[in-house]
């Protein structure tokens, strides 16, 4: 993997999954992998749902290979006639896919040789000259080949893989953040806010609205690779807060 | 809005959000919006979750105007400088953005003259043509232009947009469908499972392995517009599970 002094990895979450387009499952994966990218200094840059179907995942991944450093995937690995993201990765690649001799040997180990049904054997089958991603909790491997990680649909299981990826990933410098939250209306805060936001180019400010039933608020935050600018600039919206009658709470 | 007999409109769900990539927010509105699309008989066909970038969320409504027919957004229409999803809508359909009277009373009438700010008064800025999509949380309309229905972020009221929204929507026959979970694993039945597939192909069968500390799963979910051929293959995803000990719970 090239190395680049000082960069910011950029990366893409392909999420495939007829269930989760039509409602019947709740993804829970998008935000546990946007957080451990985060802190490791890899921005996430985009996430898409997208049904199982293979021409639809190939097209996926060559339109976002343009735009990011990594990919990744879940979903579509297991041993089913709807998981075909393996062939679909193998082919926008332009590899073959085979029977894998490790994942064979990893299959092989866990379910014992008498019971590795041409069902399981199916996923043995990997992209010729992917590597394995271990998978601790059911034993199939994911895979990453060209700068794509392959993994499970299942969240223990993705979770277990994306760490062991993450061991081995270029990130990037960690971004800082600073969130101010107070008890005012976030269009009160507006106007100034803009002036902060243009004083301070380098650093990233998000403004979020809450409404609860009686009450309403907003959090600033702020994100940046700068230290210095990231106290000088929240320094600059707790005054703006506190000028407004405010003492926000600050994490 | 042209009407085809019969046919099944398709949706994409663009997600606006920094604070969703970052993973400072996990998003809330995939899981609602995929879920009422369902059952309102339109299937969504794609999700993508993009950061606040004017010139990424013209591209990204451009690409998705030629594969589906409703567009849906969320995030991006309140009152500060980084909420720039109207400007980006109008420059994407081609039109100029301007102050629009009904959405000025509505804020007027919301804030009260006196308090009406140029931060406030931003939300009044609607590409011209849209109609506007009342919000009865925060009165900060919506709106809807060329198939684009542009909804706030915040949950509660993208809720009530979409509410309003679906009320005037077409959509087409309504998904049946039907699941089948039992204590086996998923590799078990996937062979037969993959038979029963090609006995069926007007039905779409999903295969969910669970895992839970003790014990494991599978879920398989049949979905159709076609009542009968349900019935048929769900008899036959049964027969199978039984015919390997387990008896199904069925919903």
């Amino acid at each position: 993997m090239t190395e680049i002094e000082g960069k910011r990895y950029k990366a893409a979450l392909v999420v495939i999954g007829n269930e989760i387009l039509s409602g019947r499952t709740a993804d829970k994966n998008i935000n546990w992998i946007a957080t451990k990218l985060s802190s490791h200094g890899v921005k996430l840059d985009e996430v898409r749902v997208i049904p199982d179907i293979k021409e639809r995942i190939i097209s996926t991944i060559h339109e976002l290979q343009g735009q990011v450093d990594y990919i990744f995937t879940t979903g579509g690995i297991g041993p089913t006639h709807d998981d075909i993201t393996s062939e679909s990765i193998a082919e926008a690649c332009g590899v073959a896919i085979e029977q894998n001799e490790d994942a064979y040997a990893i299959l092989e180990n866990h379910y014992g040789p008498e019971h590795l049904t041409t069902a399981r054997l199916k996923m043995a089958m990997i992209p010729v000259g992917a590597e394995l991603i271990p998978n601790p909790v059911s034993s199939a491997p994911g895979f990453v080949i060209d700068h794509i990680f392959v993994m499970a649909g299942v969240p223990q299981i993705m979770q277990a893989m994306l760490d062991h990826v993450l061991m081995t990933l270029k990130g990037g410098a960690v971004v800082l953040s600073r969130t101010l939250t107070c008890h005012l209306a976030e269009s009160v805060l507006a106007e100034e806010l803009t002036e902060i936001q243009k004083r301070w180019p380098q650093i990233e400010i998000g403004s979020y609205p809450s409404f609860s039933r009686k009450d309403f608020g907003v959090s600033i935050v702020l994100r940046t690779e700068d230290a210095e600018a990231l106290e000088l600039a929240s320094r600059e919206v707790e005054i703006m807060m506190v000028s407004k009658g405010e003492q926000p709470t600050i994490l």
